[in-house]
Formats: C-alpha cells, structure tokens, sequence
C-alpha cells in the first residue's frame, strides 16, 4: 500500500548548537517540511511514498531533490519551476528560552504552484493513502484551492485521506480565515491528526485552554466527539498532548478516538531534547504507519507516540529512526542503556 | 540618560562544547569582561552606553572594537596602547564536573593603563550612570587606583554608581587586601550589586556560609541592613543566589534592599544550563536598565532576575537576550514552547 | 609501582554531537579500548604504565602511538605489523535513544597477534601489576589463549592480576563459550571488577536480574561470597552499578567485597551525560590506582566511583581528570561551581 | 569628508571550501552587497561612511546591522521593515569551473522600499560624497527611480557622486532595458566606474569583445573619451580589467582617464585567489578613498587597483586590508613574505 | 539506454584539509569506489545507472545505500550481508608532497560475496552496458571469478562491455598475476579505458616508461594497434594522460583509437587541484556517455577529458559536474569567470 | 646519538584558511617553537630528542607536554613553573599578502626562566649534540645569559653546537643588540644555520641586499668564508634561500660550505604553499640529521632542503614527514601522484 504526500518543502537553516541566529558566520543547513517529513519518515521505514511539490530549477532544487530520494521516496512528480525555495530559519532553545522559527518562505515556487502542472491522475494511479496538512493552505490561496482540489481528486479514487490540521498562526496571511478552509478541507478527511489548540483555531471546537495543561480525558474525549459528530467522514482522531517544562524539557503523550473509543498512550517524559521540530510530523507519520500495517488504533498509537518521542533525539526534521527502534520503545526500552 | 561602564576586557577562548582546554585543537574565540558584557546588555535593549578601557594596537583590539562597535557600545574613548590583550581560558563543566578557567591576564594594557590617557570630563559629560566592579581594583595597583579615581569623578559629576563586588580569589595578587579596596570603592556607590560571598570577602560582613546554601530570607536582610548602615551611601543592594545541583542544574533567584523593603525576585529553576559565564553581569546590566527605566526595585529585580536566568541559555558572555524576550518571562511564559 | 595493561586498541569514529552514523559526512575519530583506557586513566594521574598490544604499521598505527606516547604511556613493547586497525562506530544516544556502537573489528591485526612476538619476560620485568580484560578473550582464539598464558606469566612473576568481566555479547563468535574461558581466566585473577550482568554471563552466578534495576545489598554480597568461595585466588571484588532512567541520565554507584566486608559508594546521580563510554575502564583505573597507593578497600572505592563519575562528563573514551579533581568530589564537591 | 552609500545587501550563502552548493549541510553565513562593501571598505580605512538601505525587523536584519556598525558605517538611517532579506548563494570555483552565483534576492525589503521612508535632506546634510552602482537600479522599477531620485538629491546638495556601472545581466527583469535607465543615472555622476562589459551593455559604447581580451591602451582610451563626451558631467573614469586564466588565477590591473590624461595603472599577477568577489567593490572604494584624501588620479588608481588586488587573498566580501598593507604593495612589496 | 556498473564500495575517511591523517581528531566521510563513482556520474547526467555490489547490514550500509539512491542510481539489487565495508583512508598531498591512500579493504562484504545472491538475469535484463574496472578482480578470487563470470553473462545478453583497467599494484594479494585475470576479462571488452600504465602491467604491452613522461603520438597509437590486434572484440581505446609536475598541479589530456583513426583530445593545464580522486572514473563515465547518447568518438573524448579535467575542482569522488557544465568548456570556456 | 634543544614553546593561535585575525570567532591551537620544532621533527624521524624549556603549571602546559611527548621526546627535564605560556597569533597569507604573525610572548615563563632549575649536568649527560638558535637570546636578558651558559656547558662536555642564527628583528627589545650577544654565542658554535639577512643583521656581514634577490654562488661562498675566518670553531654553515614571488609561491634551495668546498642543493618550485612556518627549523633539523647519520654535507644538505621543501605542504609548525618520503624527494620523485 503506497502513500501520496503533498506540500512544501523548505530549506532549514539553522544556528550551530545552541547560538542565536547568526551569533557565528554559519548555518546548518537541512531542509524540512511538514509533509516532506511524513515521507521521509513512511520511506524510513520501508514503505512506498511520494511526494508532490514545486522545487525550484536551480541547485538548491537539486539538492532537495537528492536528499528526498535519498531516502527512497519517489520525486518523479516534483514541478521544477523558475523561482525559490522557502526558507526556515531556526534557533534552538535551552531552559526557559524557547526555540525560534523566523519563516522566510513567501513567494517560493510552491505558492505559486499551478495546478495544472500536476496530473492528480497520475499521481494517484495505484495509490492508496493521501496525506495533506494545515500548512499548505496557510501559505496562499492557490496553494489552498490546489489542496482542496487534491483531496477532492484523492476521495474519489478512493484514497484515505489524513490531514494534520497544524495550524500556525504567522501562516494565514493571504486574507481567508483559517476555519473557513481547514472545515472545508477536513469534509475529504478520514483521519485526523491534531493538537488540541489546532483543533480550536482550525475546526473552532473547545474553549481557549492553558497550553501547558495537562491531558483531561473526559475533555478530550467530548472534543473527539464533538468533531465527529459535525465531520462524521472522520474515522478517527489522534491527538498529542506536549506539556512543556522548558525547551529542554516536555512530557510527550497522545489520545486517539475512533467512534467508539477513546484511548490514550504512555507518556513519555523528554529530558534532553535534542529538537523538536519534525515530532508532530513523525506522530503522523506513526499514525499513517500503523493503519497500513492494519494496526489496532491503540497499537499505531502507541507507535506514532513512541517514534515521535524518540525523534526528539535526533537533530534535524526528520526521524531517522528505525521500525525496531520505536517497537523496543513500545515495549518498554527506554533505559536509553548503550548497544554494542 | 547615558551609561558609562569602565573595565578590562578579555579574549575568551574556550575549549569546544563539554572537552578539556587542548583535547582537540581549536578554541573558540569570544571577548569576555564584566564591565563590558553589563555594557554589551545594556546597548543591546537599546540604551546608550560607552565603554571605558584600554586595547591593545593590534588585530586582536581592533577584532574587540568591531565586536564591541557592532552592538552599538560607543567605544570613541578607548584607550590603544602597545602591549597584550588579557586572555581568559575556559572549559565547560558538566554534571559534577566544574567549569574551569584559567586565568592569563597578567601584564595586559589595561593593566598599565596610564591614568592620563583618560578625560574623565569627557567621559562622563553628558552621562548619567557609571557602573564599575570589583574586578577592575583586583587586577593591579594602577587599576584600582584609577577605578577609585573615576568613581569620585563621577559621584562630583552627580553619576549614580552602580559597583558589582565580583570577588575573584585569584585575582587580587599585587599585595593590598579586597576588604580595604574594595570599603574605599563602595563609600562612592549608590547600588550595590553582589552575591553573599562577594559581601564577606569584599566588605568583611557576615558569617562564611555553605556556598550551596539555601537563601534566607531574615539572614539576607540582616546582611543588608548591615551594609546599609556603615555605607549610608548605598540607595539599593541586589543580591543574587546561585544553588547550585551541577554544573548543569542551578537554581537562579536574587533579592533586593532598598532601605525600607527587602523583597525575593522569582526563583528559576536551570536544567540544562549552556553558558553560566556572565549571568551575574547581566544581572548588574538588568538592575541599572530597570533604574534608567524608571521601574520600581521590585519589577527591576524581576527583570534582571529573568534577564540573567535567561543568559545561561546562550553560548559566550554576552545575553544576546531581548527586552521583550525578558518580559515574556518576567510574565510568566517559561515553557519553552516553539516560537515560529 | 608500575602497570601493564594488555589488550587492543580501536580507533573510535564518532557521529558528531547527537547525530546518528552518517547523518552528516564527518566523524570525530579518537582511540578507544577498554585496557587501552585502564592504562591511559593511570598514566594521568602520574602512574607509571605500559600498554602491551598489536598495532598496524601505518599512519593509523602511527597515530596511536602518538596519542598513547603523549599520555606518558610506555608503548615501546606494542608489536607492529602489517594489517589493520579494529574499528568502533559510535553514535551517542539522548534521552530514550540508547547510544550505538557498531564493530568493524574482525581481522585487526590484534586479532591475529602471535604470541612470539611478545616477551614476557621484558614486559614483565620490574612490574606489580597486570590489568587484562573480558575483551580480549572475546576477539579470537588466539587472543583467549594469550591472554590466559599472559595471565599465567604474570602470576608467576608476583604481579598482582585484575581482571575486568567486560562481558559482550556480540563478541565471543569464535565457537567457545564465555564462561569456559573467563573461569579459567578468573582462577589467575586477584581483583575482580565486573557489574552484575558480568557475573551472571562470565562466571554463571546469579540470576538473570532486570538490568535498570536497584542495588540490593544482601544479594549483591552473596554473589561476592560465592564468587571468591569458587575463586579463592580473588583477594577483592568491585561491582559497579549503572541505575540507567535514559541515554543522558544514569545513577552511578558501586560496591566492593574484600572476603571480610562488604562496603558500598556513594552514589552519583548524573543527569546531562557527555560520555559514558569508558567510565567503566576509568572505574577499573580507579580501583588499581587505590591498591597502588596503599588505599583502604573503602577509599579505593570512592576514589574509583568519583573518578568514573565525572568520566561521564568528559567526551571521548579517556578520563582526563586529575586526581585533585577526583579527590575533591570524594570529599563532597558536586555543585559544579565555576572554578576560577 | 564623509560618504553616503546607497544599495541593497544581501545574506551571503557559500558553500564550505571548493564545495558545490549543499554537498555538505551548512554554509558560511556573511554579507555581501556591492555599495555595503564600498562602506565597509571605506570604513575600513577610517573614512566616515553611512549606508542607506532598507533591512527586514527581523535577526537576519539585525545581524546585518550589528556587522555594519562593528566596522563603524552609521547605519542610523538604515530602514526597517517586514519583511525578508535577500540572498546570495555561492560556490567558489577552481582552476576551469567557474564560481557560481544563485540570486534569491526577489521581493525583498529593499525591492520594495518606500521612497517616502528616507529623508534625503537628513540624509545627505553635512556629506560630501554619494556613491550608487548599477546593482540597485536592475533589482525593480521602484528602486531604479529611488536610485535617480537620491542622484538628483545628492547633486543638488552639491556631492559629487561615483557610480559603479555594475552590469548583471540576470538582474534587470523589471521590463526596462539598462541602457535607458543606466544613461539617466550616468547624467548625474562624477566620477564613473566600471569594466569594458559594463560600458557596453549599459551605456551602449564599444563593440563586443572577447571577455578574456587584453588591454589595448588606444582602444579604452577611445572609448573613455567617448563617453566623456557624452557625459560631459563626468570627471573621471576608473575601469578595470580582469584577465581571466581559470578561477584561481586573474591578472588584475586599471586604467583611468580624467579628460585629458589616460593612465594605466601596475598589473597584479594573482594565482591562487581565495575570493574575488567584492574585488570591484574595493576598486570603487579605492578610487573614492583616493578622491577624499585628495591624491592625483595615478595615485588613487594605484591604491585602488593594489587594495583590490589583495582583496582577492580575503574571504567574505569585505576587503580586511588596512591603508597600510595597501601602501606596502602600492610600492612594490609584493613578495608575501611572513611579517612577524 | 541503461548502465550496469559492478564493483566495490568503500567507506573514504579523509583527512581534513592538507591535514596528514589523523594530524586532527576527525575524518571527513565519504562513499568512493571505481565503478560507483562511474555510476554516480553518470546518474547526475541523467542516464538509467543500477550499480551492482554487496554492502553491509548496518548503518554504514544503509548510508551508502541513501548516497547512491539520492543520485538516482538504482540500488534495488544491491546484496546486503553481515559484515564490514571496506576503508579508503585519505590524505591530501600538497606540492611536492603526494597524496597518499591506506586501502582497509580486506574482508569487506564485497570481498566474500556470494555469486548465487545476485541474478544476473535480473541485473541485465532490459540493459544495455555493462561496465567493470580492474580494480573488482584484484581484491579477491572470489571476486575475479565473479567479474569474469558477469562479464560473460552481459555478452551472452548482448550489452557492450566497458572496462577500466585501473591497475592498483597495492591490491592483487590473493596469488595470481594481474596479467592472468586482466586479459581473460579484456576479451569481453568491447570499450577499454586504461592508462599507459595500466596497459603495461595487465596487459603487457609497452615498455617501462617514465610515468611523468609526455604523450608520444605514435607510440600510444602503435600502443592501441598492439592491443587490438590481440584483443580483436575491442571496438575503442580510450586512453587518458596525466603529466604531474606536483600533487597539485597536473596536465591532463586523453587520446582514443577505434582501430582505424587515433584522436588526441585538448590538454588542460589543472593548477588547483581540488581533489583527484575520481577523475580517472569520471573520464570512463565520459566516454560512455559519450558513446550512449552517440556522440562520434572525437566527441565523446573530449566530453570525457572535459568532464574528467572538472572533476579535479571538485572535493569527494564524485564529479557532481553537469553536462552544461562540461559543455561549455568543451567549447573553450576555461576563464573561471564568476557566473551569476 | 642524541640530541639536546633549547628554546621556548609557544601556543599557536591561527585563524582558520585564509581569514585574518578573528575574522570568524575561532582559532586552531597547536604548539610551535623554532627549538622545540627542531626537536619533533628529528624524533619524527626516530632520533633521541630530549627538549629543555620551562612550560606553566597548568593545562596548557600540560597539552604542551603531551604533544612533545607523543612525538617521542623526552620532556623529563622541562621546568614547569606558575605563569603563561607566550602565545603566537598567525594569519595565512595568499598571492600578494603576507602571512602575519602577532606575537604575545612577553612575561612567558620562559623569559624568566630560573638558571637554577636546570641541571645541565644531568641535562647533556649522554648526549652529543646541542641546538640552540637566536630567538632565545632576543627574548629576554635572563633567556641570552642562559644560552651562552648552556653553550659553555655543552662545549665543556664535548657536544656538537649546531645554531641557527633565526634574526626576528620584532624582539630583541630588552636593550642589547643582537650582534654583541649573537657573536658571542657563534663563538661556541660548530654548526651554523642561517639565510643571508640573519648573517647580516646577527653577525654583521655582507650587506643589505633584495630579499628577494636570486643566489648568487660566489658572493654566498665569501660570506661562508668570511663568517669561517672570524669563527674558526664554526665547521660547516648551511644557508637556506627563499625566493618569494608570493606568499603561495617561492623557491626553495640552500648552500653550504665546511671550510673547503661550497656546494649548493637542489632547488625547488613550491607553487600551493600550505604552511611555511617551521620550514626553517626543519631544514636545521634535517641538517643535524645528516650529521648524526654520518651523511656527507651534500647529502645532508639535499635532505635538510627536501625535508624543509615538503614542510611546506604541512599546516602547523612540524614537519610530520617521514624520513623515507624526505628520500623519495631527494631522489627525485617531485610529480605528487598519488601513492595507494
């Protein structure tokens, strides 16, 4: 069973270890998206994965190109235009100061995508599973229609559909309320992948909550079913809870419902945070997993938790952790002691 | 109003990340000294500040001039001699293990720093507050001289004086004690800014305590009051307590004495601490922005309480830290969540 | 009094920071070696010490001399020949990422080392101690048999022998077992130093025990007593106990048994690991290092345990601490103060 | 004297080393700009200099200004808006592959600037020279009429004002050619820079020539005395002349024509060249350093031609050479010889 | 059209800069490897490449298998095993000095590979070329048989045979004579790629010349009739030159004989040389390019010197050089020139 | 047969490639010393060093040890006292530039080294020759007295004196010139190492020419003779002679005279200079190498300059070339090709 992914991808420049940006005259530079990061992640882990996107005709295209299929995921649908990749700079946080994102990603050639340089037929001959996310259709309204148009494309050829509502508010520029699209979008949706603040911004369910609060069953357990009722395309629902102590410091933990259950995960308690961008994508990526490999919801739930937990670790956006890994995790490993 | 703050500044070259000085072959290469980072804090939320010392006629002063000049410290009067840069070798501690410096500052320009070269007139005209520390009378004969010599300049000039004591054991070798020093220095200071040890090793007040020790509150007022009464010339004393659990894990909270109040700034707890070196000077930088800022001790001791928690985050002595980055802080946000 | 350690040495190649292998094209390569380690943590601080081992006769062989050399080790009785060097791979693991090491060790030219090569006699020659380990035995064939012969020529000369269990699992390939050898090897031995699992898997006592779990004082005295009641050669045992809550946060103790008491360590939480790898041969050193200097049971034990503590906070397989500084965390300094 | 100049700048992104673009994950992060490396060359030489631009409120554009202001421009009109900063990518060449340059500069703050946001009054009150090239006028319509707008400005306070004709052919996709913007701009300058390429293509003078060509003395005096004719506002015209032997080894020398005398200036044989690009900007800044210090127009196209010589031994953009170390090789110490 | 290319992977650990190795604590790591490096070349120029060898089950296998993927090489039929991959230790010459390479190759996966994992059915099925080098032979029996055996089987199946002689007197440990195996595997070539030494010592042919000696027409042409004349199924002789007047200055030139016109290419002066590992291959990839996209042989030689002469500006062993760019100085461009 | 040097050791500060002086906020740290390189260089070559010197009593002494020590000499009698150690800041130059050094040597423990400390006795007990050079006596009254006296005791045991006369006409700043101290140590010198500026400005002959002036045989040979006749203890001069076309380009060659023949080495082009500093010393090794293996002058001489040639492709002050690869230069093999 093969995955379709579709959205940006952004070159990541990022300050040495802990410096501010620009403190000295370097940039580790990577690159990163929300999308891109799921098939990576789902090639990682030896499933068939595409990505559908625009990267620039010019080296920096090239070398996305390279580090993608790299990883075993097919780019042979990739539009190469004229143009520029976004860029995302970032600094890593310590203790009480948190990490910083500066975007830099407006008029690169995936906003100005044009739709019909991507024949969804194609693309979705012989697939079986879409994956979609909030930022695509934050970034301008061409890439907003093209997502809805692609999921509509997806629904009727019968793929799943998963959409990670990742809402980012500095995103939504182009002058369209995010409810308005995201309520549009999650109608193909089958599987929803969300954090309880994108759920409010996104969907507008819930009410305005301290964002280091803690997980309150019952309280998730109504929202799951709040959305369900309004959007009964969804199958199921998983969410993450992140309590944050500091940047080096975060409880990790998830909940999913499927109509009838409500489950939650372990909780994973992440002393030493390596970087944090990329978990929510490889909670996806986990959760996409485990569906495919007919998973019980508990079970993926368990995994995605556990994969993203253990990206934590891992520098850069994508997981870059194995099957066994995150399976010895689920079973209990987490003593973190050496192997030889 | 305008800050001037006088004293030595330093090369640091630390050993990379956590190795020893020389495990592997590079150092990295920063300028360090107390009075210049409370200067670079300062110019960096904004307030006009000029540096007072003496650099080297070399690459190795020019390279601090344009460090210096670059986050916008008026640097029009320092002084270039013939001569050497003092240099400050540090290692990074981990867990139990201490950070390590060495010091090779002996015989540096500012040291034979000729008291001549120097207008105070010029200096000081225009400025409002001159802000010393104990480092600078520690060093050599002539620097102490010239720091007494400044700070009576400045008291006829109607400067408020802030003095950090800044107690260095090893310093102090060219015969004189620190208590009759350092008593000379603080007949001129209007705020005081120390630790616990600094105040009995400089002014010969209290008891020798565990250097781990937990603050109390009575015993520190006490101390306060103590000070307060033989230098009536003292406005204000902050203090900062530093509980320390390893070289990674510290506790970071102050308190502050205006005479009437003696009041506790909140307490941070530090996990994964990246750089303690000079926390305390952005501390000092904190005290004397909430002055000039015209906040009342209490909000200034919460602001360079924060400020200086938030230093410890951030590789090299300087706090590279914004105003709004200390506010967001002082009001509570210390989740170190993602800011994209 | 002088050392001889014998076994080989590897060439560590190190994914940098927490990267995983490869993940960026570089590696830190230092040398690594569990004997190699014992010798150079005793020639820093100030023992005398040969290394008795086989080196390739090229520049990678040439550089291991160098660093060796550079310790004050006596490397003048290592054997060159043509061949290579074994290799270790490692990436450092945070948080529930356990760390990794892959071996590329088959066919070193230790491996196939002749034992012609070698005089006992002259290695042995003005000698008291001989420190050997579980892993030398665990390569080859031909390097169980020497070791024991090794073993054999030491005690007939009056050296007093250690040996470290070390035990690896995914050594020993060769088709023999592990306790075969190391009983015989154990029956040469007057100070063991091993950890539990150690015992179980070299010697065949004990049960199979969780491995994150609590030091139990009964059990852990009883399995000293069985051992010396089989191996009544041994004069004393030490056992380290690893407590592992993650990659970067282990609790660190020890134990001893001297055939009369049984005496436990402090214990060391550590919670931001640099290193641990080596810490275990420092702990080995320490332990020697007491013996040598005429220390009681107890105060070798504390010297041993704070020594490997603050290995962990040291990159790279060697310690690197002095013994000032292992001797002030004996004696209850742990804040991590900044030592100027 | 005192110079103003006007211009973008840009993020310089260049590949580690010979490397292509991204074939190892990081860059060195610097900034570059053609009229920012006049200012800063100036600087350099301790002329008074402002810059006139515009720079995102962003890290990215704060690093910009604290790198400007460590060399002493004033950048105390320098606007800020949101927005982003443009970006250079290079990878230096070697012996037949050429370096390589990938603009991402559109759409930035500085295409965008709003000419209501400079005062030119404030700007240019007190300055005596204004500097522009054809860099800024190619980047958008808005900025080409800002460019002729600060030339009038400047011209009516009575500056004389240099122009670096700067020809780049990938720049100037606004829809209006340069010959019909460059001619205006020329109109109003003083004294004009440029390279044989950069006359023809953007004054229309000359005929195609082999870009590898030698100088022919008759041929660029001709065509100097053609456009002085044309331009009869021109005082003088600087150009100079590239021979170009692989990417490691140029032949760099100048000529000048003043009206009435045509001068060569000395040829640099440079064979392993660490960074010759900024080479021309430290050309105009020489030939503008020789105008303020009052030199003759030989002595000024000396200094220039052997300061921009020695730019090619510095990386980054800026030239990094002292007054002195130009004068040693202006007379004829070109033997690099260590000087210790 | 598409290229199978066979042969060995290696593991290339480089000294930094013109560090000697190990003179610093790191390598830089790369992947390198005859035939690979023809089949990476070949991929960046767009062609179908599936490259055929055995690499280990690890991380280090997976990295090299994520390198060759991200090229577009086909890597499906790679064999992975337990085991090691082999080392090529690398340092840079300088000057005088030469480079110098420590093969760790022995006991590789690729060495033992087992003949039954790989179907050669499936490798060439639908494939046109086959491309083996001398080096594969001279590694192991095992190895010989199998290049010999896969060369028959590509005969069988009608694709052209390209082989490289790429004699490395270091290799060839196992017992039998170069001359033994090389000239059974020639009779299934169809293109050889080879340098005068090269033919000397696995053919035979020629006298002992001296290497740095110049290119003598009618000798490399009487050369090229010998071999034909013997090896009657050789339709072309590309043979390349390299004149070295220091480890980084070189001529490079190459001259071709398809049994009735002997063709010189362009000889270029290489004064800079980056890296010349990998040049030799990158000349092969050249001529088979040149002979796919059905080039006359004069074209496809200077194409390959062409391309082979860039790739010496390039760090790493692969040429990461395009066909445009290879283009333009086929047709002259060699000025270096900054291209923006 | 073993050797005695003498002299400071220094710390290395080099900015990184080509950058000048903190133009990026690091520094590679590695040790250098005219005596000291003298005495890696010949214990690289496996001849029986032992180093006299006094190093601070701190970790970067320490480091100092280690690496000598790691080469194999014997630091047994190195002084170790509280105090800095002098520091020697570098820059590369490239084309027209010069390589800089900045020295800060001042009050280095070694300058006030204490006569007392060294037991010259034991020191020269065994040994048979003595290096010395004149950088010693410029850097302090106290460093001149003790080299005289050293020169004294060693001639009194027999040694041979072999010193160079290394002018740096930077020090000598403690009021005595280097001609009354120079000439009165020559007299105890029976090997004398020099260019022709240092027998200029050290012991007054011949007169001012083009440093960069071409050897001319006769007037070098009148020189030697000259020198002979006023010291007749002196038994052979050796006389190096860089050409400087550029601090990447210089020839390299050397004469010699022993009183009745005058002969001159091989010359050689070095284009891509690595490093030059340390060649000088290397070339006063190789000629005391020649010595102790009983070489005639003409082969010491070819040695002594093939070694110093290939020191320059060598970054850091020691040579680290075998004694074999000195060999293959001397015997010809200049091409650089690569040795596998």
């Amino acid at each position: 069973m093969s995955v379709v992914c579709f959205g940006e991808l952004l070159l990541r420049l990022k300050a040495p270890a802990f410096e501010r940006i620009l403190q000295s005259p370097s940039f580790e530079a990577t690159f990163c998206g929300s999308e891109a990061n799921v098939a990576v992640d789902l090639a990682c882990w030896n499933e068939q994965v595409s990505f559908i996107s625009a990267l620039p005709k010019n080296e920096i295209g090239n070398a996305a190109i390279k580090e993608l299929a790299g990883w075993g995921v097919d780019i042979s649908q990739v539009v190469r235009e004229e143009g520029r990749l976004g860029i995302f700079y970032l600094e890593a946080g310590a203790n009480q100061r948190p990490s910083r994102v500066i975007y830099d990603r407006e008029n690169s050639v995936f906003t100005k995508i044009n739709a019909e340089k991507i024949c969804w037929d194609q693309v979705f001959s012989g697939k079986k599973w879409f994956h979609i996310s909030g930022i695509t259709p934050a970034v301008s309204k061409e890439a907003a229609l093209m997502t809805i148009h692609a999921a509509e494309e997806a629904e009727k050829r019968g793929l799943t559909i998963s959409c990670d509502l990742n809402y980012r508010n500095t995103l939504w520029k182009y002058g369209v309320s995010p409810e308005t699209v995201m309520k549009q979008l999650v109608t193909h949706t089958h599987v929803l992948i969300a954090n309880e603040e994108d759920i409010q911004c996104c969907l507008g369910f819930g009410e305005k909550k301290n964002i280091a609060g803690r997980l309150d069953d019952e309280r998730y357990c109504n929202l799951c079913k709040a959305v369900m009722i309004q959007f009964p395309n969804i199958q199921a629902i998983a969410i993450t809870l992140r309590e944050s102590y500091g940047a080096n410091h975060n409880d990790w933990s998830a909940c999913a419902y499927s109509g009838n259950t409500f489950i939650r995960s372990s909780k994973y308690s992440i002393n030493d945070i390596v970087d944090r961008v990329g978990a929510g994508d490889c909670f996806a990526a986990g959760i996409i997993y485990g569906y495919i490999n007919r998973m019980t919801l508990s079970q993926s739930l368990e995994f995605a938790t556990a994969a993203s937990c253990l990206k934590h670790s891992i520098p850069g956006d994508f997981a870059r952790i194995s099957v066994n890994e995150i399976n010895c995790l689920v079973q209990g490993n987490a003593s973190g002691r050496v192997e030889r």
